[in-house]
């Protein structure tokens, strides 16, 4: 049996993450391979559970602590109950949004430091990182002309514009810190041309 | 202004901690002070709907992680919208159970050790402790006899008698490491002796 991949997409709203993971997943499939395409918050029983918790109400509903500590409680269970039991059968797990976010929302925007947010992640998953992190970047501009389209937001993404451009700073800085498993992608570009970025970095480990 | 003060109510289910928060509550108004009587899980908007994913669903709905970070959520809602805000403003706080029902329960209980617990609660709720806590003590009969009354019960007290047997032990040995902080009552004895025994140890605290 061939090991298990777990690959997570990451990046602002309106960068084409949910597109990607489906596109990829189709792809990925074809070449036989067992894909679990999830999401976070969210992606367990428990997790979803929480999800409705961290995306309903007003943008004050949550303190930043009370927040991350949602978050990683969703993380653990979305952990151990989806992604470890994927892995563990060889599954590849596709990801969109994982710690990085949390590390990018709650710490870059939310004050949080990032040792404390990891150390959560290190309580709650045992510190569990992906093999390899997709960054899809886009133009503030084309960002936005994304999210009028796609209409409304969350509680998450009603933010004003020069916090997605910290968060898409914070993003930036992370990929370049860890760059062995972090990958930016243009994602201006057309799907199909993501797509194809984003599958010639995984083909190394395709059986 | 005198200052507010924090006094918790610690000690398995069925001791009879909510009738002494009535009683206390009753008891310190007619002394004149503003009293706030709140529980865990809950106690704020936010807690009470974390306290909601806590206490339904199968035993083992969630892992004792996510369970750990849940408690640590809705404690530092709990802390921030209802317990500081009520000391700030001079009154008295009586809570039931608080930080060290965790300590007892996913620490003792559920094999998260207890500077994992207390590292939580630092970041969550940058470590409050009460002023004083009571841990009300019965025997294991009483207390099975005042469950069996009381009829059925909710994921966290539907436990078997060895269970509550180490919960007892793990409280106890809180009590000894922090003597300070905490008082031991014999709540075998009548609800108003048990009252009376605590009101004794706050009456120093009285205007």
């Amino acid at each position: 049996m061939t090991p298990g991949r777990f690959v997570t997409l990451e990046g602002g709203e309106g960068v084409g993450k949910s597109t990607q993971i489906r596109a990829l997943a189709a792809a990925l499939e074809a070449r036989g391979l067992e894909i679990v395409a999830t999401r976070e918050p969210g992606g367990s029983t428990g997790a979803e559970a929480i999800r409705t918790l961290l995306m309903e109400g007003s943008d004050d509903r949550w303190n930043a602590r009370s927040e991350a500590l949602l978050f990683a409680a969703a993380r653990a269970d979305h952990v151990a109950r989806t992604i470890r039991p994927a892995l563990a059968r060889g599954a590849w797990v596709l990801c969109d949004r994982f710690v990085d976010s949390s590390r990018a929302y709650q710490g870059g925007g939310g004050g949080i430091t990032d040792a404390d947010l990891l150390a959560l992640h290190g309580f709650g998953s045992e510190g569990l990182l992906p093999d390899r992190t997709f960054l899809l970047t886009v133009s503030l501009d084309e960002a936005a002309r994304r999210l009028a389209e796609r209409g409304g937001s969350d509680r998450m993404g009603s933010k004003p514009r020069d916090y997605q451009a910290r968060l898409a700073a914070r993003f930036a800085e992370m990929a370049g810190a860890e760059s062995g498993r972090w990958r930016i992608v243009d994602a201006d570009k057309s799907a199909e041309e993501v797509t194809a970025a984003i599958f010639a970095e995984l083909v190394e480990w395709l059986p």
